[in-house]
């Protein structure tokens, strides 16, 4: 039985809210759990300098903890003057992430970014904003559509993201913070609404694991993800 | 007429919602028309090295925008590596304006960290943070009595703070973005329950305004805050 | 009777010395009492990136202590890598109350700087930096008219500014750093020839303050601005 | 038929010098085909502030590209005064993965640093920097029991990391710069002697990728690494 | 004939003002000609960390252009947030000269700051520097000892420093900045009135020289400094 | 008799290797006893900002020690976010050198970026890396010539740098690590072939050293940079 009475395949409840803020022209608050993440998608009309001219767009993301996201507060990464090295990690993964979704080149020299601010952090912000951004960016892709700026749809699917772990020897799917603190083996995987892989990270704490362990932690990964793009197909209407 | 319909000495709606997350001691979403501040106060059982052994304790507030939260998207301060000058001046003025409504002395050694950060910006989000975080530290207070940490109350009474400002030569209480941006004079009032002046900061824009001109807008500005103080009183159940 | 012997309503000493060094096209030195500011008015002929073509310039100030300016040594800003809260506060203040006695329209695309560079600090740096770099930048303006570069004269006005101050109950005309350091409130405006007013900061450091007391200080820092201006213009030769 | 004339599972040339450098405790140079990475450990009597009093160690790793160890000439971090998130990234991984090999709990309250510094860049420089530095750290625990500072060796084994990829619809062994950069997916793993993994990272440059790809790729670094240890062996002299 | 009519061996007009600001233990306001700079001498009772517990003190120097110092206005190193190559060659060029005329095994824990601020530049700012600081730790030291703080003069003597150069295949004593600026070599010379060599750099801008060149230009240095001493001597009242 | 067995005027064994890494234009190791340092040249088909449309071309160096290059671990600069004055001080010195033996005027808009990064030190890095860079440089240009970029050799000649020092009263050659950090006196110089000073600067530790002592000490330092010279030569095939 996991702390919170779920089963080891089971997802935590999730909530996904569109248009959270006003401005930004794709807005959504994921809330897995208790995982809060507020992810924005802004769109600028222009390309950052080694892109321009070749008449293609760029996507990047940002990702920050509030100060008091965690259990004790955390100095903000502003007044350090550094970024962490766990920042830059996530916030390249989710950007790496959502550029194979997407084909940059219908969508003109603009840039779309991504920003991912987690507002509660118990456990999985980073796949929880992968998957939040990805409704914000089909948003922000409606956008351009509506207003005429693009005509043809660049996005090539559904993706979402999930972690899994082994915790005292068992395969869990959608570790909160309690079990991701115990857990020997931490594994987060971005996968298409089609089965196919777009990132697999695994690292052991410190008891190395072994490929049967990778291929029972990926089943489960694989469950959840379709369940989550389920939620996103919902919220989204169908779009 | 305002752009929002309002009367020139009415306050825009305020929301107020205590324990928004569930780490901070005290947490408060604070909402004056589409401003949105997320106001946690962290407690902290040490203090600065200037004031160890003093048997005092210490308040510090940090303020940040989220890069959305304005109209057009607003570069990261951690990705700048550098606290902006308007972001240091609000980030003083709030510690400095809790600060004075509570006696340090009775704290103990322990440091009360403020963070104020802006999920959406549509004017006056200095006077909301300190309106809002003023209950959150109300709450942490009643933390730290409710754990046995303290036995006295260090609060001496309610405190809140709003904007006024000159548009087109008229005195307007509680400017929305749209008229902040109009505005001749722009002026934050801090004040106490009683009527008492914690921090006043007027400053022209372009044309120097009159002792009258400050009189009219000091008036408004009493009768605002104290408005903001029961709302504060009627959120926190008369505590 | 205060520290210095003076009455509650008069200034200290003021001297004012132009051309104090030879590179910049507005150079004064000013003393009020013990405080020495360095006041130098650089021109150059382009705006920064955000103003380009609009056929308008700009004027922005820097203000620094030295770092022997003060009691006990002051550690380098350059050596920290960053410049404080109250440094980014100071320099604002005086460029937004210069730039509101200049019409910037008038001097094409250039940029003002002043360099406020305090060499001793005993209390009232940043008014006296203020009323100091108002006589530079009459110089530079000179300057700027004698060589042919403008044809008409963009400034408005004389100005000045003065701290004012409540001591033991008592409101004092420009304090000095030991009146200063006991101060329950502590209060700085700048105000044109006319008495209106460009800016005004008050903060109460513990105990808030009454409207009737704001209006005490606020009638002192009238008649010691007036006394400043006078002497301002003696030094200009009545330009 | 690959680039340089190799099999698809085939690796490098591989040379690995010990005592390169005179000063540190382990010291070692790796070649890997054209990639040069030298591998210091120093060991420092001493543990970072968060360890202390708890009678074990900690291994840190630190990761450096020489300016002209590219093709085009990338500038320093130094100069820079920034880590970018590639080498925080790498750095974070290198220590993680030897973390995984040593008990800390038996070294004492020791910190032990590991820097790579590529002196060549031709693809693979964040496996080749793990597998020499692992050899390093052996020579640095030999030390250690040499000089009595220990007394049981605290490594679990030999480990080493490998490279994979997919270019052209192909999975390939040990990618080589000109193979990395057309790669549509990237794969590093990390594994112990017994075929343990340590640490698993996959990315899809723009196409997803399959589970069977995910398979074949994994076989070939798992044959890749066992020549790799092999190497390890020979070069320690069987210890 | 040189531009301002010196001969090719005589130094520009030296004024050294003491007690030029009044909190400094030493403040000297040296002018060489048009070089204005003003050294000020911090005594601090204690040490940095790794000198603790030696029982002996450390001296360190800064230096700084103030911005319009210069010809055209130099941007501030805290804007920069770094300092430049230039400033910390000189600022360690004036700590490593005078820590080679006092005694710091005499002075006890304490640090002596000399900071120097240049407020005008006109060639030969760090020899002036060192010239003047001299001047301004001999009134450091005095207070020190009429505190009773120490009890032996811990100075070995004199020193000074002057520039010397080769302009147009001449030796020149004392450049100023026009010579400077077209000098083939500038050299450096810090020394004992004993005529030891404290420190000696020359530095050949385009055209290598010759050792008779070096000859020549040390003579030179050699008869300025003597006559700076004595100016010293002068102002010091024969201490 | 010396630590290592050599005369008072022999410098230590020499090992120059070229092509070094591959994809540098001049890329060199430089051996002097145990002091190694890589040298790199890049070109760059560009010049920086302030050189713009001036048909001439600019050389800049930088240097840098490994983390264990030395006895103990040193700090990355790049880790500490800034370089020291130490690493300043070093990197104008080389460049400063390199630029006053090379016509820019001839090289057309380029830069030329030398790389000196310390593997091992053991005594005069600064002075290897100058005379290391300067075969890198000589490769370099000839890599512009047989390229067809420019048609004229711009150097002027060859060049050398090396140490010297007073240790226990006698003028030494070439210090090692272990004679320099005893020396009372250490001074660099950087000479032609044809026996004219670039740079000279020497430096007291505590004692100030007489003209005598300077003498001895350059007559030691040119013999030993026609030593190097003639290395040089050797490996350039006569080049």
């Amino acid at each position: 039985m996991r702390t919170d009475g779920r089963e080891y395949n089971q997802l935590r409840e999730i909530e996904i809210t569109r248009n959270y803020t006003k401005y930004a022209e794709g807005s959504v608050l994921i809330e897995t759990g208790d995982t809060m993440v507020l992810c924005n998608v802004s769109i600028e009309d222009s390309v950052p300098y080694f892109l321009r001219g070749q008449n293609k767009g760029w996507l990047t993301a940002e990702y920050s903890l509030l100060p008091r996201a965690t259990q004790s507060r955390n100095i903000r990464e502003a007044a350090k003057r550094k970024l962490s090295g766990r920042t830059q990690e996530i916030q390249r993964l989710i950007g790496r992430s959502l550029r194979a979704i997407i084909d940059l080149e219908k969508i003109g020299e603009r840039t779309i970014w991504v920003d991912c601010d987690v507002l509660q952090a118990d456990g999985g912000t980073r796949t929880a904003a992968i998957t939040g951004a990805f409704v914000a960016l089909v948003d922000g892709i409606n956008f351009l559509l509506a207003e005429g700026k693009i005509e043809e749809n660049p996005l090539k699917g559904y993706m979402a993201a999930t972690s899994v772990g082994l915790v005292k020897g068992e395969a869990l799917l959608d570790l909160c913070y309690e079990e991701d603190s115990q857990a020997q083996v931490d594994m987060n995987i971005v996968m298409t609404e089609a089965g196919k892989i777009i990132e697999i990270q695994g690292t052991a704490e410190e008891n190395p694991f072994s490929r049967e362990e990778l291929d029972q932690m990926y089943e489960l990964a694989e469950k959840g993800i379709l369940g989550l793009i389920e939620e996103q197909k919902l919220v989204l209407g169908g779009e």
